[in-house]
């Protein structure tokens, strides 16, 4: 038997996305959105109302950064998203974060979180608050990469956001390998 | 130290999307996407080439299901991510899965995974392949509710892709809790 819940935003995983401009003066900014996810090859996606100082920077600047949130920022990734910069201008310091701008695009690198997408803006459509970023670097610390210099999923911990419990949730154990599983089926 | 890894389509946690179809003579079809997440309220976004019979179904029909790929599915999950409906028309079947037509919208419901977002088509853009889908009900199976009679992740689990190394995850612990453990930092 199957449950209907009508019309809700649920879906799993959402992700934990920090993103983090600069002001026309420098100054930095975070907030956390869980509405995105890849938009198509080397593009991001993400529903951003345009009250957000985040927008007004980002339509000014024409860049952004995307840093997953982690298992050990919870506490700062929640709080960036419960307060405004357009109230509280100094919440990126208050949330522990230091920035140093990044190599290739105008927004900061958040040194706190170990990866980052960084970005220049595509396009933004202010009757749906979607955005969308041309990814135009990853930069990874080199603590979350393995042997093979890639991102690494047993040193690096981003979080997921659950919407039905507002909970935050670790990725757990690896169950399978993609393209490769379902050859099982395939001579059956 | 930070590694830069150039434009990648790197993003944490990507999800593993089962997108379902009807084809005009109501052979029901399914395919894996990873690229996509929450457009907008109620509105679901996902990148998808017009080449795959799934798109070639939505734009007849003007509707889909989406479902959450589970741990108990990987393999399943995985075949119809890599065998094309174009090529082997019974996919569905030889994945196992068996329909049950959606009560809300023109496309099926997968039965063995419990839980399902149904959705008509509101936009597709041929050049990008981003489509955007309204969710008009979504439905989970009994056993993966609490007993808040909502979905509980201590009874459903979903997996996430990583595009990195190609692997499944499950979703892991709780660590935390949103609009809540940032208020720890408020008043600092």
């Amino acid at each position: 038997m199957r449950k209907n819940f009508g019309p809700k935003t649920f879906l799993y995983p959402m992700p934990v996305l920090i993103i983090s401009t600069y002001d026309e003066n420098g100054v930095p900014d975070a907030m956390n959105a869980a509405w995105g996810g890849i938009h198509d090859t080397n593009q991001i996606g993400i529903c951003l109302g345009g009250d957000h100082k985040t927008v007004k920077n980002i339509l000014k600047t024409g860049a952004f950064t995307v840093s997953m949130a982690d298992r050990d920022h919870v506490i700062a990734a929640d709080y960036v998203g419960i307060v405004s910069a357009n109230n509280v201008p100094d919440k990126f310091a208050r949330a522990g974060f230091h920035a140093e701008k990044s190599e290739f695009v105008n927004a900061p690198v958040i040194l706190e979180l170990p990866m980052t997408i960084e970005c220049t803006l595509v396009s933004y459509d202010e009757d749906s608050g979607y955005m969308v970023g041309q990814i135009v670097n990853i930069c990874a610390e080199e603590s979350i990469l393995g042997a093979d210099g890639l991102i690494d999923l047993t040193k690096f911990f981003p979080i997921t956001y659950d919407s039905v419990h507002h909970g935050y949730y670790t990725l757990g154990e690896r169950v399978g390998s993609a393209f490769s599983d379902g050859k099982a089926l395939e001579n059956k």
